[in-house]
């Protein structure tokens, strides 16, 4: 079994621990938010010492920063990845928001989307997690309009197509799915949300 | 000064005070959630003693629900009644998606919309404050569902618009602006909301 391969990509202990650890600190961010994450309440969550922690993360702001790139790197993983699998072009859309608005409980974060809590945690708060924050969602709109362009490509949008209008109504879509949900039901929001994600699609075909 | 009309309206000393604590509380919440709201940090910041704090409100949920209805008052009074200024329909639904987007800055909430913070806190967090918001976004669909209704009525709107699904589109406008903002910035967010309205009224009036 301890075959020289399985040792090269084997994580080390301490990348296990570290692991872990973000694991933990994302969902406690899912539902508590980014300002709950400190080295005392994950110590209580992981039953890890606070020193223990402290070896892996020398700050609250650099635990914060981690748990926002491990949620960041588990939607890429839950979302844009099996996207890829769908052709280029409208199909791989659908199957954008299909995936976006079902990833929080497929990743097992039943506290719901962490990078949705972070956004409107610090939305009116400046300082470097709102710098993180910003830099990670024009990192993110510029992938969702990459999406839009390769439609515009395919000839399924217009050629006209105002790329970044059409990204920002398609993120309008995925926002609203997760406040309705609690009010009309999963069932009723996933539907509508379709709906408007199919007459978006139509509006710029045109 | 004191005619008896003046002393009849004029608030007592204990209304007084129990709004100042609730303009603090609406404030703080806007920033900092709803779990924020401890008699303890209320103390801090109205400078009251917590026994005085406790006399107006006994519990913190209490005092969680009352801050939540006076936000819901406030969006209210800088959203809704202002809207009704303009002439039903269109036109009114189009005020009231532009007091809607400038409403937390109108109210002075430098934090941002608290009824937007208390959905995403509670989203996923059963209790009474959960069911509290459920009820109040309740009550919000179907102020705004009659609006559309009456764009129905004015003919503006196609007689076969689904009016949830409008509601629904409308207030994918009004979270992605909030969204937006702080990465695009509000001048472009407001055009981009802007455009998404003018395109969403266009497409039910056919």
């Amino acid at each position: 079994m301890t075959t020289h391969a399985a040792t090269a990509i084997r994580p080390t202990k301490g990348e296990e621990t570290r692991a872990q650890i973000l694991a933990a600190a994302v969902d406690q961010a899912s539902f508590g938010g980014f300002e709950s994450l400190t080295i005392g309440t994950l110590a209580e969550k992981t039953g890890m010492s606070k020193s223990g922690l402290f070896a892996h993360f020398g700050s609250k702001l650099d635990l914060q920063i981690a748990a926002l790139d491990e949620s960041a790197r588990q939607f890429t993983a839950a979302v844009f990845m099996p996207a890829l699998k769908a052709p280029r072009g409208v199909r791989r859309l659908r199957a954008l928001i299909d995936h976006w608005i079902t990833w929080p409980q497929r990743a097992s974060l039943p506290g719901g989307c962490p990078i949705d809590a972070a956004s409107r945690e610090y939305q009116h708060q400046p300082g470097p997690m709102r710098d993180a924050i910003v830099d990670r969602q024009r990192q993110l709109d510029g992938a969702l309009s990459k999406a839009v362009e390769l439609a515009v490509e395919t000839g399924e949008l217009a050629r006209s197509t105002d790329t970044r209008q059409f990204a920002f109504e398609f993120l309008a879509i995925i926002l609203v799915f997760y406040r309705s949900e609690m009010v009309l039901g999963a069932d009723e929001s996933r539907k509508r949300a379709r709906t408007a994600f199919e007459h978006l699609v139509e509006r710029f075909s045109r």
